[in-house]
């Protein structure tokens, strides 16, 4: 790398920087998470506004990490317990949330008259939520602690890991060797219990290694290896073809049980808030809004497409909220948390892109739908939330109306 | 960038981080400074040993990252006045430290047998001193407040300056055009003053943007603010073609006198934790130990000139330490801390590489020179620390013995 791509990545973090505040801070003062003004900011920033920055290795890294820290960060101020007990609600939300937006993904493309492949491409896409705008809008609103949080990340967790099975399904349709579920499951399986192992293993060990840590002389020994563990089991994640936010998340979820996790969490933010910012405009930066521009007329049919299919992508992942038995929870809110989609589904599109069994169109079309699924949800979470704290208001304190 | 690479490259993190905490805790067990460590982490990972870490565009700017970060971190911790009024010997120090390398270095090379215009090179190869590793000894010393380090920082800043000057002069012999020793000091001239002019700007400006600053809602704003700063200054410098990390300084220099100086350090020191061992241990990674093999008969010429060349280059920097008139501080110090060549350096001798002045031996020589000057540093410095603290004691506290 010359010193000139250095020090223009560096130009570029600064406006990246600079934009996320101001934009945040405008969302924020108009009653919207900061997190929106990001997103915004990215689109600003991008190639179909001022085209001021064009995605490089370097930036992605720092994007990456990000979100990784942020999964990382929740993960620290989490109680592996909470998760536990909500898992079957999350399960049940995941498995809804998967099945429902692919069946009616996959039914209104019949309807439009295309064929049986491209439907269930279509529908895949539409199955995978993606945490990262979640996890952040509900910590910028300090809900990431609550139940719904909880049920919302589990989700998650889990639909990443159905997300494989997935995967595996559409990749043995794009190359004619059929469905090949078993397989798939296997490997699934075998990730959850490497993970799960992972964490089990780690709970006992990570006070003694910290023990150790603690009594080294070297300067930023804790932060040093909080920060290399988070990473390694993002790695490992990776490895086992989960995301490597969930192996972020892990991470946080095993040091939050340590004596440190006050002093951890401490050092980890002042990174978390430089990073995580990164990684919403880079999402931003992606967006293409001339393919939408409705004075354009080829893209009028897009455009009734897109609307279509983003309806029935946010109705039918608020629905997956709704089959949680009564409990004291908003199911707006979880259903709400789970609308984003993003890499994944991304993934299942461009692997029907590269088979041929998606046009450009096709895929140009289902990226606008996950960019509304992505932008759409702070506002809406937002709205949901404070509805949530109205009712309990009415609900718990009687007495102070 | 591919997902594949960014988990390689997030591994890479993993080790990197890894091998420099535990070398550096080794190093200071042995009674040596955690850069060594560091340095020597980075030649293990790198091509000559291990092999498992490539430097990639990402690593290098995570790596400048660290450097910059450091030395914002030492400038916010400093006094702009201190720096003035070593302002005299600092200049006396880096003019002489850069006179005695270039003659020396220049006349040992005649002496070899080799032409002017090579020698020239050569001698100029040796003037630059690079300020991080004196500046990471001095703070793994706690010494990085103490007047000897306000010299030698300052040095290294006029250093810098006065590179750009030798920078046009040998562009110029390359290129065969001659000197052209005005244009280039009206280039210095004028980095200098807006460097200046930024400064003086900023310190007026500074507090009225960290009130307003402070008054935003959005998380994390005092951070990424101060850091945004610190990165546009050394975009700034880099601009005026000045070390990026001079702009980084004068950034620490003007937020070290706003009362939100102690809230930044505290949230700026786990970013450095993190980036700047990433910064010496790629200085290690670069680092070829098999073309300076003894057992090989073709390398021992290259040994003898690399043995002569660096201790010219060692022992006339030491000795510009000894310019400064009488003045409590150790001048062994200061001179010790002048010793590390690096970037500089080695941008002066691939221009004479790229024009065939200097042949790929020579550059591999020269390589070799600076990182004996970089490795020998820290534990000369902490001798020499060691033995002004010895000193003073028993200067200043006569009645404790």
């Amino acid at each position: 790398m010359e010193t000139h791509q250095i020090t223009s990545t560096i130009l570029q973090i600064v406006l990246i920087l600079s934009f996320a505040k101001v934009l945040g801070e405008v969302a924020e003062r108009l009653g919207q998470p900061s997190v929106l003004g990001e997103l915004v900011a990215g689109v600003l920033l991008g190639a179909s506004v001022l085209g001021w920055i064009k995605t490089s290795d370097s930036i992605t890294l720092l994007a990456e990490l990000g979100v990784i820290l942020l999964l990382f960060e929740i993960g620290l101020e989490s109680d592996i317990g909470d998760f536990l007990k909500v898992g079957a609600c999350a399960t049940a939300v995941a498995v809804t949330g998967v099945a429902g937006p692919f069946a009616a993904g996959y039914g209104i493309c019949l309807l439009l008259g295309l064929n049986h492949t491209v439907s269930i491409f279509v529908g895949a896409t539409l199955t995978a939520t993606s945490i990262g705008i979640t996890a952040r809008t509900l910590k910028d609103l300090g809900a990431s602690r609550s139940r719904e949080a909880q049920i919302i990340i589990g989700a998650a967790v889990a639909d990443d890991i159905i997300g494989l099975v997935i995967l595996a399904i559409i990749t043995g349709i794009a190359q004619g060797t059929g469905m090949t579920l078993w397989p798939a499951v296997r490997t699934s399986l075998l990730a959850v219990i490497l993970l799960a192992g992972a964490i089990l293993a780690s709970i006992p060990i990570a006070p003694y290694v910290l023990k150790i840590v603690n009594r080294l002389r070297t300067r930023g020994m804790l932060i040093v290896s909080a920060f290399g563990f988070c990473l390694l089991m993002a790695y490992f994640a990776d490895r086992l073809h989960l995301a490597t936010i969930v192996g972020a998340f892990a991470a946080g979820l095993v040091l939050a049980r340590t004596e440190d996790q006050a002093r951890i969490q401490v050092r980890i933010k002042p990174l978390a808030d430089i990073f995580v910012p990164i990684f919403f405009v880079s999402l931003g930066l992606t967006v293409d809004i001339s393919a939408l521009n409705p004075l354009n007329p080829a893209a009028r049919s897009t455009i009734v497409f897109v609307a279509l299919i983003a309806t029935v992508a946010v109705l039918f992942k608020i629905l997956s909220g709704y089959v949680i038995p009564r409990m004291p929870v908003s199911r707006a809110v979880i259903g709400i948390g789970m609308v984003p989609r993003g890499e994944v589904g991304l993934i299942f599109a461009s692997i029907g892109l590269s088979r041929g069994i998606i046009t450009q169109d096709l895929y140009a079309a289902l990226l606008a739908v996950i960019f509304i699924t992505t932008f759409i949800t702070p506002p809406l979470l937002k709205a949901a939330i404070s509805k949530k704290m109205q009712t309990s208001v009415h609900q718990h304190v009687p007495s102070s109306t």
